[in-house]
């Protein structure tokens, strides 16, 4: 028996409960986990903001690190011992899409909210007795359900990493490094002396900066509502910060004067589609790429004419930066 | 004293009248024109279906080819004699967006419905005496006003072509044939083997379909509500047609249960926005690319939702075919 926070329904707290872990499945690992943070995504799945997405009880979480304690049959890449972070976007390997340099997203593992249950079987790998005394199946989450002193994942869900560094830090590559620094390498491909703008300064965006830095752009500018993100923002690489509320005109306008007609990449961090259109205008016309990151309500239609694609702007989306995890991700964690 | 066909105000029978043709001024090249054809930008500029874009009387037609009769001073790359194509979005080869490799619009040249006189001097070229026996300017258009014997066009709008090759068949290279083949070559770097589904089998979209064909697409689904565009259309390369009005459900579940998933690469040649969606969930997730190539109105929005961008689908304009048209046009000439 061991403890995991399960969210009963809607917007309940979640209650820390004794629950039964089964042993992993063909191609799953059992993993221990020692490092597990609150994401966005974790919020809007407990508040059920879309009902049908939402089966209960369920075990959140997504954001982690850990170690393997045992494994299921036919995985040979991981083994007892190995420390892991989980991915929510998986990678077979053998699927078309696994097997394509223009996508990260598997066929079989890629990111679903609307999957609840494992792959292998069809079933789930918790299970909790309930106030009458039933005992009754936990539904998993995002691939991953990490509010959990252990947790079952696929093992195509399972990144192996260097086992020295530290887990706490690890954590975080689970989910918004790998976005934020994936998105500015892998999406956008920045180049040296460039011009950036991110449009939200959450950790996503913090991590964007970051990877724009790195790859040496010139200017990077952040865009938020909280003037004392830009201390934060600074150390990841933040050059200037416009604050939207308070700027006097629209921040496309501000950013068009600051470089010179535009910037050559720009970051929608904040899942509103206003930003998106100023994060869409705000880049130079002939070559401006701008990335969505943000999570946007689904009823809006983007805030674009066709015909302003003949400007040369160009749009794309970004999930988990990009990044191929089984492949790519250990080789960050030995370089950084 | 030569003859151009004028377009005196929005849907008035053009008339052929005397014109007046000055000599090119500066960076300018004076052009006899020995074909020139039709196409639907002329129509919209005709009608007038944007006032504020329209001057008038002004001198239609873009997809042209001549001969240049005269050139200004500062001209270096042109003389008389030569056999040239007018492109209706130039290239200085000076400014920032011709010296970067991921656009074709030139800062000074590029295609601009609202402009109607020369960059030199701000004047017209062109005049005329009027039905009160008055002499007025006659306004140009999209950079080239082909519909007259003679014509001056800005020499960064001017491409000197092999001549040994057909004028008459050259003509084509001046819109449909460059902006067809350039988005199958350029924009979507359509491979060898890969899937391919053209909305729209006009001059444009069958232009693309024989770029996707030499390029070695191992399918080219035509879409159109005309089954007899399959005729000539097979001859470009197309391989399968759906009717839209007949064929029963919606083109992109067609599309999808023909190609195991969706195209590689769809071409949308409408400018209508409802084919725009069509064309962009016509590709597979993951991977896919929309080109759009339609003129659409502008007051709609792209129909759309952000969060589609995360499945991976891409969806790009594009001008010209993408190509810098001085630089790589006559070299399209001697190998075609
Ligand atoms: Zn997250
Ligand atoms: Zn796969
Ligand atoms: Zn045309
Ligand atoms: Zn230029």
């Amino acid at each position: 028996m061991l403890a995991a926070a399960v969210a009963w329904g809607p917007g309940k707290p979640l209650s820390v409960e004794e629950v039964e872990v089964a042993p992993p499945g063909r191609l799953e690992v059992r993993v221990k986990v020692f490092v597990t943070s609150i994401c966005h995504t974790d919020l809007s799945a407990w508040k059920g903001e879309n009902e049908q997405q939402s089966k209960f009880p369920r075990i959140l979480g997504h954001e982690a690190a850990g170690v393997v304690e045992s494994v299921g049959d036919g995985v040979e890449d991981l083994a007892p011992g190995d420390h892991v972070v989980p991915i929510f976007t998986g990678e077979c390997g053998a699927c078309a899409y696994c097997a394509s340099a223009k996508t990260n997203l598997c066929k079989t593992y890629r990111i679903n909210p609307l999957k609840s249950t494992m792959v292998s079987d069809g079933g789930t790998r918790f299970s909790v007795v309930d106030g009458s005394g039933v005992r009754r199946p936990v539904y998993h989450f995002l691939n991953t359900s990490t509010f959990a002193e252990y947790t079952v994942l696929d093992a195509a869900c399972t990144v192996k990493i260097n086992s020295n560094a530290s887990l706490e830090k690890m954590s975080l590559l689970s989910c918004c490094i790998s976005t934020g620094v994936g998105a500015a390498w892998n999406t956008a491909n920045v180049s040296k002396g460039s011009t950036v703008a991110v449009f939200g300064l959450g950790s996503v965006g913090l991590a964007v900066a970051e990877g724009a830095r790195i790859r040496g752009a010139s200017r990077i500018i952040g865009i938020d509502i909280y003037p004392e993100k830009y201390t934060k923002g600074k150390e990841m690489g933040i050059t200037d910060f416009i604050n939207s509320m308070t700027c006097g005109k629209p921040v496309h306008e501000v950013i068009r004067e600051m470089t010179d007609g535009g910037v050559d990449y720009s970051f929608e961090c904040t899942g509103i589609n206003d930003v998106l259109r100023e994060a869409f205008v705000s880049t130079h016309d002939g070559w401006g790429l701008t990335v969505v990151l943000g999570i946007h309500a689904t009823p809006k239609m983007m805030p674009l004419h066709p015909m302003e694609l003949f400007d040369g702007r160009r749009i794309t989306g970004c999930v988990f930066g990009d990044f191929k995890g089984k492949s790519e991700l250990p080789e960050l964690v030995t370089s950084a």
